[in-house]
């Protein structure tokens, strides 16, 4: 049997998979992220983790048909990364890199919102779907578009840039990415924080929210699941946001599915019941069907993205 | 020599294009659309025209290598037309009916919305884009996405529905879609007019346009351009509009180009260049460079658009 690996590298840890070829997780570990002297051990370790692990099975390099990895920054059509500043990385051939601590084995290299959303349309939530978009609902909001089964990069490497969908032209506060008004500012785990910490000053009713020091998603949407009042509210305000968002994203790529990750998504059924009712309220009436469905791989989505990338078709 | 034809098939009109097989228009005419009993005169007419033209050039069906139509409706991915009311169509294999009125020819079917965007991407404005949304100002808004160099359909048809895009939450009037708030609802050349309508009413100033019964859009860009300060806001919201519309489709999709086309779009380069001011403040800033340019094909768009399809890659 032949196996391929496929890692997914964070800023603080990095995150392997041991697959068959057949795309059937075999075993998975997680090593430190070293981000010194410009990121230049991470090849190393990797290359070190694999041999290991493979040692430990009675198995060689030989037996690995490639090695895909996603990297949290912009991959370049050609497979260059354009800078990790969380890994120290400038613009450097990663997939080369990794490629020569390996004995030249076979690579892919690509972003990490991409891999997550390639791995739940493979053997998440999407199971083969043909088209999807996946939202990642963390600190902020990322996105990634599949169509024909495959990654949608975008001519500016941004596609699935859904957290900087423009949204309300009467904010006041800045987005990180400079804007105002941004999807992001209401949708992600730290966008309903603030949209709480507003609502708390703006609204004088007693609420269970008021018993927080700083209510955070888990915090809002407890809150809501045992009927506080201002808590419902703020869930179906960020339902509102999402669902209109999925309504646009709709009218323009109109894909079969969407699936909601990241770590607001694990406060479950929630979350979907409430996206879906301003979705069918806001969407063109074709689409209106779409599926809207709770990521399942969690974690694991990057490495198995990256793992379909280097095995292909 | 060989050729094929680009068929654009109107509720009024059959625009035929007579193109050479590396897509070289050699000639083109119009023949009237006729509908009675359900549209089935449609194919022969359209049969019989070709082969006239082919006559007179000396040519006959064996130097035909294949026919592409577009339509106004819906084209499921095999190929069927999902009615056209226009055409007084219902579920048709309209594909198969030509080609059998042409002795078997290869057929190419698709919606003309689509067959615009593949034909300015191809041979028009885009010049060979690889990825490209483009925009139709007309009595409404329509809009097609060309990504990889081919049309992107979605999966439940509605790919591109630009006009659609929920944008306004206080809208009281409807769309023809059904939903308040839509894109068309402001930016389509009745949308314009509409706002023209309300404002004569909400605004107090003297203007230009008073002096017309029912200010179309031709009109108000005109004013606008002889600097009525009236018609010159109502262009300025009409930009906005569109600008941030864009946005959102880069934030989604992400193309290289953006090709506005339609009625509206014949007022000109202060279309663009309004859009053009709105985009950048709204764009994601790694998108902020994406080109946006008038359509040049007019309404030859879609023969070539139709042509291309059944003459592929």
């Amino acid at each position: 049997m032949a196996y391929a690996a496929g890692i997914d590298i964070g800023g603080t840890t990095i995150k392997l998979g041991l697959f068959t070829d057949t795309g059937v997780l075999k075993d998975k570990w997680e090593i430190p992220t070293r981000t010194e002297e410009n990121g230049k051990y991470i090849f190393s370790d990797i290359a070190d983790a694999l041999l290991s692990k493979l040692n430990t099975m009675d198995l060689g390099l030989s037996d690995l048909v490639g090695v895909g990895v996603d990297v949290p920054g912009a991959v370049l059509p050609d497979g260059t990364v354009n800078k990790c500043v969380n890994l120290g990385w400038g613009v450097i051939r990663a997939g080369d890199m990794l490629s020569e601590a390996l004995g030249g084995i076979k690579t892919a290299v690509c972003n990490d919102a991409n891999a997550a959303a390639l791995g739940e349309a493979w053997r998440g939530a999407g199971n083969g779907a043909d088209s999807m978009c996946m939202v990642t609902l963390g600190t902020g909001v990322g996105g990634g578009i599949i169509l024909n089964g495959k990654i949608v990069e975008g001519a500016f490497g941004a596609c699935g840039e859904v957290g900087h969908i423009p949204y309300n032209d009467d904010e006041t506060e800045s987005c990180g990415c400079g804007k105002k008004g941004c999807v992001e500012q209401y949708a992600s785990g730290s966008g309903i924080a603030r949209m709480c910490r507003r609502k708390l000053v703006s609204d004088g009713r007693d609420s269970s929210l008021r018993g927080y020091d700083a209510p955070d998603a888990k915090i809002i949407f407890d809150e809501a699941k045992k009927g506080d009042a201002v808590a419902l509210e703020l869930v179906d305000d960020f339902s509102k946001v999402l669902g209109k968002t999925l309504a646009i994203i709709s009218a323009v790529i109109d894909p079969e599915l969407f699936v909601i990750g990241g770590g607001v998504s694990k406060n479950g059924p929630i979350v979907t019941e409430g996206i879906q009712k301003y979705f069918r309220k806001y969407a063109f009436h074709a689409s209106r069907d779409a599926r809207i469905e709770l990521a399942t791989l969690g974690n694991d989505a990057g490495m198995y993205g990256a793992v379909h990338l280097v095995l292909g078709e």
